[in-house]
Parts: C-alpha cells; sequence; structure tokens
C-alpha cells in the first residue's frame, strides 16, 4: 500500500538549512512530493524562526520507520529542531465532543464519510443525548455524559479516560459547550481544535451573534483555534466572515452563522490531519 | 434637467403607513421609482420602527418645493415621522479629511472625477501639507491646517468655520489621524463617516494592524462607520474583509488593509450620498 | 396558528402601482410586514416591468382565504397584473431529485430538519440506489428509480407519476445527472432548481471541473438556476465562487467545489420557499 | 544596498531536485529567505513538471552575478532546467497601454507611486489623448498613437519601437482596447499581461458587461492573463468576483466592475515584477 512521509520541522533559522535537510533525504533515495517552507519575522538583531513541511514518498525511502528517529536525530541537534514525523497510513485518531448544537458535528461526519477528513474517529463525546441516533448512524460510537455543575470534574476525568483509552490524538470542540479546565487543556497541546462562532478577537466568550447583533455589525464570522488556557485567545488556524444587514435579526445570525462555522472548522481540522498547521508561539503557521 | 426627489422616513411602526404615503405620492401624481421598507425587531410588548426610502421622478410630481414641508407635515405628525427629503439635482456638499496616507481620498476623488460619487467637494482638509498637489491636480481647493496640542482646539474652531463657510452637508474623514473633539462631532450628527481600519469591534483605537498581527488572526478588515463622541462606537455603515496568511508581515497587512479601507469607505461615502442610510440608535439601516 | 400572507406581483409599470396596492391592503385592515419594490430597466421608448412582494400578517386581516382571489381580482385585471398569493401556515411540498453524489442532498436534508427550510419533503427521487439509508434516517420516503437508455421515457413518467401524486410544489435537482425531458420541464414552469457545478454561462455541460482545471482557472463556482428546456441556460437564482490554486488537482476541485454547491442550492432553494424569486424573462428578480 | 536574488526553475520532476538546487546555494553560502516548490500533476505512466522559485540573501552569497549563469549552467543542463535568475535591486521596466478607460491606470499609478510596485515605469502608451495629465502629474512620459484602421499597422510598429528603446520587460494592457498582432504579442512571451472584464472563460470578447446582464448573472469578475494569440485565452494569472443583483443595470456593473478590474490586474502585476509566476503549458503556477 503506498503511502507518504511527513516531516515537520521548526528551528533557529541559520543559513544551508533546506539544503541540509533535503540532502538528508536525498541521501536516503527520497522523493520529496512537496516542500514548504517559511522564516518569521526577524527582529533588529536576531534571526527569526525556521519552519518546514515536508512530504515524502514512501515507496522507495531507504529508512525504515524504527530508524528514522535515531538517524535524524544528530542533525536535528544540530540545528535546535522541534521535529515531528508521520505516515499518512496511520491516519490520526479524532474524536469530536459536541453539545446541543450538531451541525458542526454533522459537517464533519458528512465529510470524514465522504473521505474529505483521513482520520479514523473513535468516538463522539457529548453532555447531550440527542447526537446519539445520527452519530450512530454513521457507525461511530456515541458518549452520553451528562455534565452538572456537582459532576463537571468527574466527567471531565472520565472524558479523559475514554480519550486516552482510544488513543486520541486529535479533539475537535464541535460547538462543545463547557469551558475544559487546564488539565484537561494541557493533556492536549495544540491537539484540542474549537470553533469559536465569532471572529476573534471580537466578542470572546458567550452568546456572540446577540452581541454582535447590539452592535449592528455588518459582517459575521468564525474562528477555528487550538485552545489553550485562556478563553478563545489560543492561536488561530482558520478565520473566515459573511456579510449581514440590517434584516437579519439574531435568530438569522444564528442561522448564517451556522454555515460560516462549519465550513472554518472542517478546513482547519483537515489541515490539522494533513500535519498543515504548526504552532509558532501564539500565532500559526499554515502551509496549505 | 430631470431630478429625483428621496423621501426618507423614520416611526414608530403600525398599520396602513405605506398605503398612507404611497398614496399621499399619488394624490399628488408622483411616479414611485424605488421604494424600500424595513420595520426592526419588535419586542415583546411593543411594535419595532418603520423606515422607509422612497424615490419619486421629480418630472410630474405636483408638488413644489417649498409647498412639500407644509403640505406633508400634517401626514407626518399624525404618524409620528422623522422624515428628510432631498432633490437629485442639488448634491450633497462633502468635505474630506485626512493625515498622511492618502490611499482613501485618492480613491474617492478619482471616483468623483468619474462620476460615482453625486456630490460636490467644497474642500479637502489636512493636517499634512503632502496631498496638496495630488488633490488640487481635480481642482479641488486644499487647505491645510497643521495641529499640535497646542494648536488643536484653534485649528479644529478654524476647520469648523471653514465647513460651514463651505455650507458642507458630509464630512469624509479618510483615515484622519486625529481624535475630534465632542464639539465636532456634535454639529455634524450622523453626518461623519469615518473609516477605521479594523473589524470593529475588534482592534478598537491606535495601531489595528500591529495588534492583528500579534494576534496571529488570518483575515483583516475596515470598517465605515458614522462619529460618535465614543471612540469607535458609533453605528457602522459597511464592514469588508480580506484573507491574510502567516506570510504577511504587518507591513503586508497595512498595504493589503488599504485595499479593503478604501472599498469599504468609497461604499459607505457613496450610499450616504444616496440617502440609503438610516439610524436605528446604535445601528443603521442600509437601503442597497 | 400565527401565519403571514405573501403577495407577489409582476405587471407593466405605472405611476400608482404602489398606492393602489397597498391601499388595497390597507382597506382590508392588513399589516404589511414586509415590502420590496423593483421596476426593471426601462427602454427607451417604453416602461419597465414592476415586481413587488409582500409579507403580510395574517391575523387580523379582513379576507378570508377563499375571497382573496376574488376581491383582489378586478385590481389585478386593471393593471394587468400576475400574481400569486401564499400562507405560510401551507409550507411547499419539496420533492429531491439526486444521482450517486449525496453532498448537496445530506445538507437540504439537514437544514430542513434544522428548521432552515420551510417545506414538506414528500419524497426523495434517485436513479442510484445508495442513499436510501442516509434519506430514510430523516424519516423521508425514498424512490429508486434506476435509469437505462431504454427505460429512460418510462422512468421519466413514473417519477412525473410520483411527483403528480405527492403533490410536489417544487423539484430539486440535488446533482440529478439525467437531462430532463422538455415534458417534464414544461410541467414545473420555474418550480425545478437545478445545481450546476460552475459559474454559469462558463462550462455548460458536462465535466465543469475538469474542464475548468484544463483552462486554468483561479476560481470555480456553482450556480443554481430554473430549469428551462435549454440545457443550463435557465434564469438564474443565486451563484457563488471560491479560489483555487495550481496545487489543486481535479479531485481537489471536486471537494472544494460541493462546498460552493452546496451552498448555493441551500440559499436558492430557501429563497424560492419564502417566495422571493419572481421571473423577469430569461432573468431572476430576488428580494433577499 | 541591500538586494535579494530570485532563482526560478522549472523542469521534468525527479528524485533529489531539492536537495541539488539548495546545496549548490549553500555550497556558495547563500541564504535561502524563501523556498517554494510545486510538482505538477503527473500522467499515469510519466512524471509531472517541478517548478521551484527561491529567494536568496545578495549579501554573503559567494557568486558574483557575471559568473552566476556559467557556474549554475552544468547543473541545469544535467537536470534540462528551464531557469530564469533576477536581482532585486534591479526593478523591472513596465510600460502601461491604455485607452479610454483609465481606473486600472490610475489604480497601477498610485500603488506604484506608493511604493507596492517594484518596478520602473518609463512610458504609458495610449490610443486616447485624455491620460496625459494625470499620467504625467505621476512625472512617468506619455506617448499618445492614435489608431485607425489604417494606421493600426504602422502603429504598433511604432509602440514596438518605443516598447523597445525603453528596454521593457513587462506590457501590461491596463484596459487597452485594441487586439494585439501575432507579431506584438510573440515579442513578449509571458510578458504582457491583460485585464479582461469577466470571469473567463464566461464572455470572451467584447461587451462582457452587456452579455453578463442580459444572461442574468448574479456575480461579475475580472481576470489577468497573459496574452497569447488567441483571444482572452492565455494563461490565468488571478481573477476575482463580486456579486450583484438584479438591480444593477449595465452602467452599475460597469461601476462595480472596475472595482474588482483593478484590484485583479493589481495583483497579477505585483506578482509578476515580483517573479511569483511561472508558465506550466496554458496554466500558471502562482508562488504567492
Amino acid at each position: 500500500m503506498s503511502y507518504n512521509i511527513r516531516l515537520l520541522i521548526s528551528c533557529p533559522d541559520k543559513k544551508g538549512l533546506i539544503a541540509a535537510i533535503s540532502s538528508f533525504i536525498a541521501m536516503h533515495n527520497g522523493n520529496i512530493l512537496s516542500a514548504d517552507q517559511y522564516v518569521s519575522d526577524q527582529g533588529v538583531d536576531r534571526r527569526g524562526a525556521f519552519f518546514m513541511r515536508l512530504e515524502i514518498e514512501g515507496e522507495g525511502f531507504g529508512l525504515e520507520r524504527r530508524e528514522f528517529g535515531s538517524t535524524f536525530a544528530p542533525l536535528a541537534r544540530q540545528h535546535n529542531m522541534d521535529w515531528y514525523v508521520s505516515y499518512t497510513d496511520i491516519p490520526k485518531r479524532m474524536a469530536i465532543l459536541v453539545s446541543g448544537y450538531d451541525h458542526c458535528l454533522m459537517d464533519l461526519l458528512w465529510r470524514w464519510a465522504a473521505g474529505e477528513l483521513d482520520a479514523e474517529i473513535p468516538l463522539v463525546l457529548s453532555n447531550h443525548p440527542e447526537p446519539r441516533s445520527r452519530v450512530e448512524h454513521y457507525d461511530v460510537p456515541f458518549y452520553h455524559l451528562p455534565v452538572t455543575k456537582e459532576t463537571k470534574a468527574e466527567q471531565e476525568s472520565a472524558m479523559l479516560g475514554l480519550l486516552n483509552e482510544h488513543r486520541v490524538d486529535l479533539v475537535v470542540l464541535a460547538r462543545y459547550m463547557q469551558i475544559l479546565t487546564p488539565r484537561f487543556v494541557s493533556a492536549y497541546p495544540y491537539r484540542i481544535i474549537n470553533i469559536h462562532h465569532s471572529f476573534l478577537p471580537a466578542f470572546v466568550g458567550a452568546d456572540p451573534y446577540r452581541r454582535a447583533h447590539e452592535r449592528g455589525v455588518k459582517t459575521i464570522g468564525a474562528t477555528a483555534h487550538y485552545v489553550t488556557e485562556e478563553l478563545d485567545a489560543g492561536p488561530i488556524v482558520h478565520q473566515d466572515v459573511t456579510h449581514v444587514t440590517h434584516r437579519d435579526a439574531v435568530d438569522d445570525l444564528v442561522r448564517i452563522g451556522r454555515e460560516v462555522e462549519r465550513r472554518v472548522l472542517a478546513r482547519a481540522v483537515r489541515w490539522h490531519l494533513e500535519d498543515r498547521v504548526l504552532a509558532d508561539a501564539s500565532r500559526t503557521v499554515v502551509f496549505e
């Protein structure tokens, strides 16, 4: 079965990095299918950071999976690299968390079934019971973990247990309306994607459509971002907007916004699954 | 010379308003070229507000300009109307205020010369000297009023004097970087349009592109709004955005943003000049 | 149960039409909730066409449904009106036809279940068996009518029979890949909406994504239009596009295009169901 | 004075190209500031084409300009490369051709003066006299070459003479309404950019806005493309669109379209000047 190797690298910029990396690949007979590279803004007296994403043909590549790490390590050490390798025949395992609104969930499931999202979905978790039948229709296991003030801590532990048990790589908050604790967030650094139903940094927090309507904005949007401890402040992966008019009441904004939310979330999830997103402190580098 | 009459009305909603108004026009032999109407969201126990814009053919209309007011007044009084009438053969008089960045200014002047903006431009005012030659190339008078902390109050008086002397109907802040005093603002209610170089309510105040870059947003925008006493908080007339990527440094955002700024401002100004914008408290009704 | 009345009118333009119509409504104690009006471009020596859409509160309106027609008829006759009245408590009956690609179908079903589309869906028809389970999951009857060259005429008759039996008002071709015969088309004038996966009039006919790729376009789109006898030439209801790059192979265009197709079709269907679309010869008037 | 070196390469794809190229740069002590790479779709039994764009810091690079060619030649020959090198301290020389509509011209001149377009503009050529004063206001020489049926061949020779004399690298047709002869086109392969005021391949040829209006489209667009012998059929560099409604008459489409035309053309010109556009037969590779 044919597969590709994806290599993500970030390190301090210096001369010769591309040559060093691509020569390493060539030396092991690798065929580079695509290469993306970016150097972040340099300050006055310092070099920027170097980011690279390589996709290499698996067939014919001279390094076994188990030996890649030890062979690449000296080069990585020499240049102070953070690096990450993945193989396209081992899809990431994605959990979806959802509450009462299921439009993002259903969109992700449809796309997944249509082959747009290269992942396994071992489970969908919800604090609401309603999505069960639609989820199970896609033969995806559904877990209902109702949350109250009293049970919140306990249920989060249960969730972490389930995610751990199912060896989840990526957690998608598809309009999951519970705020996660720092413990949860820190268990999946840069691996929890949330969709916020506003154009961040506008309308952080609850009820953005109502507040957008009150402010009289002429455009509404949605933002997919990695979750960090601070609410709606994590690195942004993707954003988009759509026009609205004075005729649109709050309910219309909710309806129109759903369209943007699901589109923005699906694209962010796809990019993450394809290893196209690298963290650059509070920002992201996205190699589309 | 052919002309049209524009009639703007806002009042508490009730039954029969459209019939009453259009019958008044028909009774005086008016030909309605376009009619737009909107009723704002009603609360639970009250009716909403009614907004209407009519464009009537001047030729054949049975009321002289000087008698329109007195003839329409009883109907207006009966329904508690705020109303406004304008004639398309009397273009509005628009002043443009600008500082060091002239892209919005030059765009407005080009569109005006191309016939896109139906207005007279009696003057351009600036606290910088540079725009003079480009403005005068369009045969528009240019006034340079440099502003320092000490002269600010005095210069604002001079500006108000000039605007008054030139009987200005609309003040456009085309990237004018001085904050206007409440005295100035209150002299032109709903008649000062500002372009803010962010997607409001995100990034109110200074340096929005730098702050957008720091936040790592994937979209930047611009907002045209009426100026009120509170900074960047006035009713929004138009907004638009464009995509950016991690590759775009602050300078790129500035360049890309210029494109959006001038487009958004030009459209807002055009709508205002065509009497398409009505104030609905802190929001606007725009009959495109 | 509260409901609204929608009145659509088109006729030759003349003075006093709005007054005549709104006075008719006022005379019968009707409360106009929204009014949209448009006069098409006039030629040099003739008046244009007048189009109007009114939404009137059902409660308190003085005419019974059965007497509306006879009461309105004299006015309609006097002004040569084509007119149409509908009541929002009687949703339209919409059939969806689909072939092998189900993204538009699933999107419509999801929106319908979410309350975005005010319609009944008495049946989904397909020449492919696959969609059955997903359709029935929404408790919508599914009919599989396979089509071959030999059975095409016969199956179309069967389809017309089913549509007739289920008293269908609107036929949506959600990527239905069979060309309908003139007999079928003429049975539902301005009541068959098709989604074509290109930006019409570019790429009429088969395989638009492949042809778009060959031409090297930088934007792809989709068009929702009423079906007429000539292929992909009917009046356009809605269009939208999205950017693509040289990196996007034909398969990517197909995937990216699906996003646009379902968005464009859903919006066109919604507008039709809300009686917002009027035919103006080969064009449409859309009162958003 | 600091400068960068831009190296564009296209050749048949094979293993090790990136390593070979980047090692060549590293061997000569070059600092790669940005690297973009793309391999076009491969057919079933053949490899695709490889495209690369490198931007290298001038300072510290070990090859003199006059020796780059001879030093790089063996590697280029070995891999069958088409290649091109440019230096950012030698701006391209751009001529603008224009007819009666000056919006694209004025936009390019404004952007050029604002520093957005890194080029010299030795001349503007027009078959109309009107643009002279506005062009000369930017201190750019203006040549008026009126064209009639009889003088067309002669004037084209005069134009080619002027372009040659001014050592022009890029010819921009900023709404130049004369069709160029094959002789002219072949003198500047992939170096003539035209803006066509439609969304190609829709509405090839004359009067696209009128035809768009007749077809009743809901979106209009503009396309920047390299000029080839076949009318409006050259490789597309950039396209964009904007929404229109039934209310927009042909004149409105013209006005709204101007906005898109100038934006699309400016972006295509900028990309070309930055050596971001490579020809891939009838398509383009654009490294944004």
